[in-house]
């Protein structure tokens, strides 16, 4: 029987690109929207810790949780922890906002996800996808979500916003910590 | 024997001033810096809910503990909840650039602080003191800490950094809830 790993998140769009990646590998992906609290921490890392102990009270499976973010190094990391928070009140137009003036090649971020897996009750193991970049200077494309139209990855001229799902799924992070994560069973 | 409430707080600045205004009353503050989480939510009460619950586990005194942040209006209330961490990143010189450009009487913001009380593994009573005002053109004034230089309460033409402690006291939010909660023992 193949092994079924539960990923708590209230995102269908989240679950289907897991379970997509994972069907290769015999591994059943399950989604399960427990809900957990979120706590206010300078790193995604504790974060993910912390929804983790929550998670582990209520629930015997393996399972793992993500949390993710945007962080630009001009403005120390804002708006990192809270950008889907920052995106629901200031947006992306903000964020150009606070880098108005500021030299392209001055504008560097990056992406970046954070995956905290957990089996029986154990000390979750990280897995960390990070896609570089910098912030455009105005918004550009329609495609994506959040803060797509102003991040320009690594060694491309267009935002995520103006490529196609699967172009910018070459560089996503989230996509980077899933394959860690698929890499971490394989060698099990 | 006089009352002992705990203030569950790592600030001595707050449990002092806390400490001065229940003395009048007969009723003794104890700062205890016991360490809660806070979530990430949308409002301070919600972050006060969660820390109350998770301080009862643990202790079993009456305490109170209290959230405060700045709501920008015309930022849909940013950076309220997360008011430490964007003074943190991009400070009020971040806010004063997100409103570059915005006439003086659309800068309305407010502070808020709010206090949750409990008493015998009770759910909270909830203490709300605001103050209304705008957000400065220019930073202002050396008095303070915080987002002082940018914010002029209603009525006044001084940012709070160029007030005395005394005159900037007049106005405070947390000296309103503060307020409130001495009502509510008075009253009792």
């Amino acid at each position: 029987m193949s092994k079924t790993i539960y990923f708590i998140t209230s995102n269908k769009g989240k679950a289907l690109e897991a379970k997509t990646k994972f069907s290769a590998l015999g591994i059943n992906i399950v989604q399960k929207n427990l809900g957990y609290p979120e706590i206010q921490a300078d790193s995604l890392e504790d974060v993910a810790l912390f929804g983790v102990l929550n998670v582990q009270k209520r629930f015997n499976q393996p399972f793992f949780l993500e949390d993710a973010g945007l962080f630009i190094d001009g403005l120390n990391g804002f708006p990192g922890v809270y950008s889907a928070y920052v995106y629901r009140t200031i947006g992306y137009l903000g964020i150009l906002k606070l880098l108005e003036g500021i030299d392209f090649n001055k504008r560097k971020a990056r992406f970046k996800s954070v995956i905290a897996y957990s089996e029986d009750g154990k000390k979750p193991v990280f897995f960390i996808g990070e896609c570089h970049g910098k912030i455009s200077v105005k918004a550009l494309g329609e495609n994506g979500f959040g803060f797509d139209p102003i991040f320009i990855p690594e060694g491309e001229e267009k935002t995520f916003a103006q490529m196609e799902t699967k172009e910018k799924n070459r560089f996503s992070h989230r996509g980077k910590s899933l394959e860690k994560l698929i890499n971490f069973f394989d060698n099990l």
